[in-house]
């Protein structure tokens, strides 16, 4: 049963998509629109709905691969484009952001300084294609495009039919456009900029397109889809404020406290629906109410924000959601094997190791809990490591919080150490813009927790074992493996040793290797690592001088399981499994000592491995 | 340095707030509103700033315990209370949404009809308070005074020298009140209406009142101070979407699209600003610009808006964050001990059981994740575990999803288990008025994914290996920790066990305990069982007949870590710890095999603990 890929019978989410679009096939309500005549060769009956999720899930049903004319629905994607082009203030300057009662052609200029209400009616909306850059209308309109398409995810074409229509029945429009050329908020020849106004509303799309336009709005100004960006995130907020505020002609009031997402509407029956950071929702369906709306497209959008809490202000707290783990160093420590003494000591004191595992999209609501429980806990904390391994997205409100807490760390001489930075890039580009020459001392970055726990740990172990000598080489009788022999003993298992020594990075033992030996380290240090599916090497433990290392695998009778590397040059005695198997006849009392302490260190081990489980469970 | 309460020198979001109030404190624009002679005496000066989170964490600084009368912000809260009183219909009979272009204290009836244009000029507000139920007058400022009490958190009085002053002046109010009584939306004497509403907007409130209501709103009506419910969830969509569009006067559009949160102002200096599901702001300053707002409460707005990027269409995609962690019985197992067989099985076949850690909040954007991930991953999936321990709440929408999927599941015959329901009570409910007959059938719920991993194991061992067997009692030969051992071996050992029965629920050993013996058990089963700080018991192992335990206390010496009992009448043999050690004199090749096989018992259970750590990694 495995790989079929298309799982669409498991699809609630289309199940209802298809229903509401029977329950509304059927509705007779509304007019096509007729004022332009290629408008008026619309089919009544056709009827798209198109949901696009803001990770790139898509879900459509009906014609929603019928093209047709974007008409308005042009307006605050062209109004985004002006934003990019020149700023929100000069944008400001010329076309308002205030909501008119009046109907969708209304001129609605200010009529002392003929700035238009805003850029969702016509006037406004003219005065925004005016402010798209470009040295000729050519330029200009395929810089348009080429916004469309990223917008969209393919390549869009105009409706040169529509245009003609458009632009032979356009005499409003070029009125409006003289009359912004008066007031000097067009400040060239208003034709052409009518002209590519025309050719803007004529842009050929499909339901579906529409629902990609929304969801990209909904991430942020990147298409889910293709990945690419299509508006800088920063103007997204703009443009989704004066759909929400003037998006539905007259309707905006009653749009918002119905169905609460920022929507925009066109003549020829397409409606978009945003909603931020979740999803964008398109319908197309030609008949249109008197306000100039889709009638099923307000019915789609009414019955999916019902059905599915859609309302932009229908919201419960997202605050705890941020802090996804806490530890210490008490319960969950890095993959190095300490001693018994170090070990006791990390147990006792290692609570002073905080480590935080943060999650999803930190913006102010999220971080706040995060910084509001780390100052709780400030003062029991010597050394926080901060893990952003599952942290998708970190806003500049959350980088400056965060760069506050290190700040203040710092000043009262606790470190901050992060982890898995790799993909939240502003985030260590808002350190180092804002930390200045202190960036190298005060921004400590590991690549992942087991690092940054082996640090914290050696830290702490300095601190309370000063004197204690590490990575020195040992005699045999330091061996841990033959702790409680008599010198005697110890002599005679030397004996049946075979000593080698390795180089730094040189292979000990490969995974796959069949189990012919018991390793005993005499200077330098191993580790054991697994190369996970992705490719990536995961430490499992690392051994010093004194330890024994490739037990299991002799206990078990199994091949190897793992790689062992020296992790610095490396003497090593190795037991053979012949010579420790004959210890059963020949020194029975040897055997008995020896997997005494071999269960004894298995006992600690899974003592420590069921420690850390409890942390997670 | 610990237990320290107070850790707010740890707070830069504090420090925020006193830098921005040092900013704008020497503002000088702006009138004290004179309208009202009381009003007048207020010093303008006066400068408070509060921030409140939906969890409940608060901010504060300047003013912001200063008393003063919340004038026009009473009206959003008015407002919800009619829609809880009436319902959402026959409030929209009487009270339109749409904002208007002209001033607070317009009259903008609708010249048909005469309902007022929306709920935040002042014959709007009017309508609100004349929708309010109760007998007399007394019992509805009563009731109002009751709701403004829950969202503050705190006992609220009317000041009475206010309430005089605007009552003496309110001539115009009392004009609208006759107005609205002429087209029919007051059905009753307006002048009690219109005193009732006076007294409201005299109710004395602070600026922490303020933002521990806003924050109210931002929590869906449940104050996050006290928990207390101020208004029903549902209707809080409504009252945000009246402030978006129509809270700031004619500066609606501008104020969403800069600050990009819903509010509300009032004449004696208040400003209140929500983003839902994140915090509440509340600002008091009394100098007023000329729409009527407080100067420094919309500077103090902005500001914040910008440093923090509170703007409400400034969102990152939240789809990803619903599933915290998959896993597989093939990689994670349940607390009970399984023989090697049976542990091979489920390394083998156990992918087919399928656990998802959920998390957060589950609405339509987290759980249409969750739910296509599911149908892209049906036809693998035997059983399906859906842990809703971190889950913080599941609106409707999400119930709706998760409804479906248990019915799609059960059509193919696939099992799915909920554990973790607890706090999540709307679901089970949900479910049972969905399922109906079918509810005991489909919903199956454990408290934890141990108890829910057991049941699906043991169906698929059930399955996989039909004929074994399983319960019954064994002899001293089938002891897996005498594998290997001659039959003469065994007899020796046998005679120096010690035989034991306990009753169900019956405590073999004790937590701290001295370690003497090791168990055999016979017949029953046991679990260990550790008591977590929180008094709640975790198991962390059953074992079946033929298996042993407590052996890990004899190799460590150590006293026992956690607590044993009988889960079913219980049969055990004891090997005491003397004749354990006497072994290595009298039979050390048993001593050797015993301690061989105590080695791989350990070294199994230490490989399943790695691979179950490596699931949380």
């Amino acid at each position: 049963m495995k790989n079929q890929p298309n799982c669409s019978w498991m699809s609630p989410i289309l199940d209802r998509l298809e229903e509401l679009h029977r329950e509304l096939a059927g509705a007779t309500e509304g007019d096509v629109a007729t004022y332009i005549p290629e408008l008026a060769k619309a089919d009544p009956r056709w009827f798209g709905i198109c949901l696009v999720t803001a990770n790139g899930a898509v879900y459509e049903t009906g014609d929603s691969r019928q093209p047709f004319t974007i008409q308005s629905i042009s307006k605050p994607f062209v109004y985004g484009l002006a934003l990019e082009d020149r700023g929100r203030s000069e944008v400001l300057a010329k076309i308002g952001v205030e909501p008119t009662g009046d109907a969708f052609n209304s001129i609605s200029l200010d009529p002392r300084t003929g700035r238009p209400r805003n850029p969702m009616i016509n006037a406004g909306a003219i005065a925004a294609t005016g402010l798209i850059e470009g040295k000729t209308s050519q330029i200009r309109l395929k810089r348009m495009l080429a916004m469309f398409e990223l917008y969209a995810g393919r390549e869009l074409l105009v409706d040169d039919a529509v245009y003609q229509s458009e632009s032979e029945t356009g005499h409003r429009n070029r009125a409006i456009g003289h009359m912004l050329r008066n007031f000097g908020i067009l400040t060239d020849d208003p034709i052409p900029v009518v002209e590519t106004y025309f050719r803007q509303c004529a842009v050929s799309v499909t339901c579906h397109d529409l629902a990609v336009m929304a969801a990209t709005l909904a991430n942020r100004g990147t298409n889910p889809i293709t990945g690419e960006q299509a508006i800088r995130g920063e103007y997204v907020e703009s443009v989704l404020a004066v759909m929400g505020t003037c998006g539905m002609y007259d309707y905006a009031g009653e749009w918002l406290y119905n169905v609460g997402m920022p929507a925009k509407s066109g003549v020829s029956g397409g409606v978009i629906a945003v909603l931020p950071g979740q999803l964008g929702i398109g319908v197309f369906s030609p008949p249109l109410d008197p306000q100039g709306n889709s009638v099923r497209g307000i019915g789609v959008c009414n019955a999916l924000s019902r059905h599915w809490d859609l309302h932009l202000f229908n919201r419960s707290s997202v605050g705890n959601t941020a802090i996804r783990l806490k530890s210490t160093a008490a319960e969950f420590n890095s993959k190095r094997v300490r001693s018994a003494l170090e070990t006791n000591v990390l147990r006792t004191s290692g609570a002073c190791i905080s480590l935080y595992q943060l999650q999803g999209n930190l913006t102010f609501a999220t971080a706040e809990v995060v910084v509001r429980n780390l100052g709780e806990n400030a003062d029991a904390i010597e050394s926080l490591i901060l893990d952003f391994k599952r942290v998708m997205t970190a806003n500049e409100s959350a980088c400056r919080l965060f760069h506050d807490v290190v700040c203040k760390f710092a000043a009262v001489g606790r470190a901050v150490v992060f982890t898995h930075l790799d993909s939240i890039t502003p985030f260590k580009r808002y350190m180092k813009g804002r930390l200045g020459s202190r960036f190298e001392e005060l921004f400590q970055v590991f690549d992942d927790n087991d690092a940054a726990l082996e640090w914290c740990e050696d830290r702490l172990l300095a601190r309370i074992l000063p004197g204690l000598p590490g990575g020195e080489a040992v005699g045999p009788r330091e061996y841990e493996l033959f702790s409680g022999l008599p010198p005697g003993d110890v002599e005679t298992i030397v004996a049946l040793l075979d000593r080698r020594t390795y180089q730094a990075g040189e292979t000990i033992i490969n995974a796959g290797d069949e189990a012919n030996e018991l390793f005993l380290l005499a200077s330098g240090s191993v580790s054991v690592i697994l190369t996970l599916a992705s490719g990536r090497p995961r430490r499992l433990a690392t051994f010093s001088a004194g330890m024994s290392f490739g037990e299991m695998a002799i206990i078990d009778r199994a091949p190897r399981s793992a790689m062992i590397i020296a992790d610095s040059p490396v003497v090593c005695d190795r037991l053979p499994l012949e010579a420790f198997a004959a210890l059963d006849v020949t020194h029975p009392g040897i055997k008995i000592k020896l997997l005494d302490n071999v269960s004894r260190g298995l006992s600690r081990k899974l003592r420590k491995a069921n420690r850390e489980l409890a942390v997670f469970e």
